[in-house]
């Protein structure tokens, strides 16, 4: 499939085609709207389907992907087939061509308003690793709910930034067991975890679980995620109702939202179960919903570890059907992570917690040692999935700075 | 301060002009606008000022109270002083007439678009004796960062549901010490958490802590709120991130939002600190933020307890404070709720799990024997606070019944 401008085994070529949100500082006042990125370039969606007096324009031409997330699958797959028409038949060229603007050019904004966000904690490797760390002395790692549900929780909607906002480290109180009473200050532990978030489309009604087989008619694609940890904060807040202030001060996602019809060659068997599942999550007769999608996680542009999200043991479809199964609606905009994404290898862990284990053996870096994050360090995800015909589809990259606690 | 058709006493006079949102099923095909209570009456708060060329006629013309919520203290005491005068001055009653509706002949909705919701878990004496009910063998029934910090946890804020809304009873895994392994099925734990719900209205920015100080700044209102949770479900789940489907399927608010300036009289000072606390959450040189409100919880309209909301030992103005120390931004709309209120007395106790001592011991209704709730039942959560001249002030109550599993 020939595309202008883009280069043959570009990862971002016409095969993947991921949706954002981008203006343009000189016109319009900087107006938003849809983008769809090809190679170095985002292609303005909805000027193109204008031009092309495409039905698809006015869903196109908003500040958000909101309604493109509304609409279901239909609209998403014909949306899909029009823009992939554009930007490789070659008698579109000249209409196209004004509306592709350099990367370089725009600013990306949050794709689409984050309505509820859940973390889940679906890697056994990173289970069995923060079990091992934290409960040195037990002789299972892993809760005993762990095989037999996808545990997750809330997390804070209204901190979800998009790549590229600095990260202010946060203060909080933390608490060492030979301490005496709590302190308080800027977090010591400052972490990352490698994740992949889902993106909801369609809503469901209070009431109405999501069964597996559902899960294409409502999640629209996904995206990477960074859920930026405070260790000290986290630890000494986390007994008995969760995380709370060591992961609420900022969650950070890719600009791109990579539309699942990008990624059915990526589509992989979740490792096989050890333990027998309840009917609601039972996917051995289902279509497998495991993704293999290669992480990569640099620290001031060297990579420390790449973790693979093929491992993860429990999918996003069953995260959808267990989110939902005691009758939780859903809504456009629903976000839903995977929890750190860690692989059997030491260097295929997800966090700095694992990847150090919890600070005893620091990682070196050309920047110097590190336990956990300094000021000024700059993490950046990324990641790209076997596309077809050998290609490879990338995932928009989540990058951050920590700034100083203000 | 005489108001027509209000009854001397009642705790919805003039004094109280909570907002809502209504509609009336014959007009305007029953658009939602904003509401104020007035006895058994419902102001059309948007008619009126328009009525009245008031310059707040805009912003009480809305299908939500977002805009009003957004507009901050001076607007929101401006807006109160004015519809005090349009109910109390004589004056205005043959203008103000039309747009008084009986309440029995409107619907109400749910007043507000909830943005993030954060449950704490505020009252001593429930966290006492959950401690006590799930670690009878342990010397002290607080968690070790009990006293340090108000403990909290984001919930769901799709789930967010107005007074009235039936409640279905969820389904999902639970697992008793003695199961070989986990069961699906509806919850044979349904219970109730009686909570005061707090709603901000003007935002923060990220990395811009709330001090106690600004407590009013940015919190708007109260509501009274049911946190429905199915026990059995939480039991297996919450460990070790937290309460998710056992709480998920369903919170109840009032359809009544009382402005804090309604409730001046009924500020207290909470309880002794007995611990001392970190700068950012000592109170003893501010404003005290307790408040006396009288709770009653009825179950099939046979009151079951009277938790006491003075005996909290966190105060909202903490909660807020806490909630944004490691720079987590606030939304028009964040909702956060107190946690279940108990006393010290076993009439007093905020849930079923502590009213019946987590089954062992059922209460005696009209309705029959209760351990948990059953389906068919109502649940009734009404309150009260001293208001100025021994007048009191009437919280909207939140009424919500059981529907069996779909």
């Amino acid at each position: 499939m020939p595309s202008f401008d883009v280069p043959e085994g570009d990862p971002f070529g016409p095969h993947n085609l991921p949706y954002g949100v981008f203006s343009r500082s000189g016109s319009d006042s900087g107006a938003r709207t849809v983008g769809v990125r090809l190679g170095d370039q985002v292609l303005d969606a909805g000027a193109a389907a204008r031009a092309l007096a495409s039905p698809y324009a006015s869903l196109l031409s908003r500040p958000t992907l909101g309604p493109l997330l509304a609409a279901g699958r239909t609209t998403w797959s014909d949306v899909r087939r029009a823009l992939t028409t554009w930007v490789t038949v070659p008698s579109h060229r000249e209409t196209i061509a004004p509306f592709l603007h350099p990367l370089s050019s725009v600013a990306l904004h949050l794709p689409f308003e984050v309505a509820d966000y859940v973390d889940f904690y679906a890697s056994e490797n990173h289970a069995r690793n923060v079990g091992r760390i934290f409960r040195p002395d037990a002789t299972e790692p892993l809760t005993p709910n762990w095989k037999h549900l996808p545990i997750g929780y809330h997390g804070r909607s209204g901190t979800v930034v998009v790549s590229g906002t600095d990260v202010a480290r946060p203060s909080g109180q933390r608490k060492s067991p030979t301490d005496p009473a709590p302190v308080f200050g800027p977090s010591v532990r400052l972490d990352i975890e490698a994740e992949v978030g889902f993106v909801v489309g369609v809503p469901s009604p209070m009431g109405s679980p999501v069964p597996l087989s559902s899960f294409r008619e409502h999640v629209f694609g996904l995206c990477l995620l960074n859920d930026w940890s405070a260790r000290d904060l986290q630890s000494w807040e986390y007994v008995p109702l969760g995380p709370f202030l060591g992961k609420s001060f900022a969650t950070s996602v890719s600009a791109w939202i990579t539309p699942l019809d990008a990624l059915d060659e990526a589509r992989v068997s979740p490792p096989e179960r050890t333990h027998p599942l309840l009917p609601y999550l039972d996917d051995s007769a289902e279509d497998p919903y495991g993704y293999d999608l290669r992480i990569s996680v640099a620290v001031n542009g060297h990579v420390v570890s790449e973790p693979p999200f093929s491992t993860m043991y429990w999918t996003a479809a069953q995260q959808l059907a267990h989110l939902t199964v005691n009758g939780a609606s859903l809504r456009t905009g629903d976000l839903y992570a995977s929890g750190t994404v860690s692989g059997p290898a030491p260097d295929q862990r997800g966090s700095l917690l694992e990847l150090t284990w919890n600070g005893r053996d620091p990682l070196a870096l050309p920047t110097g040692e590190r336990a956990f994050l300094e000021d000024g360090d700059e993490v950046t995800l990324t990641a790209w999935a076997p596309g077809p015909h050998g290609t490879r589809v990338g995932l928009g990259e989540v990058r951050g700075r920590v700034r100083p606690a203000g």
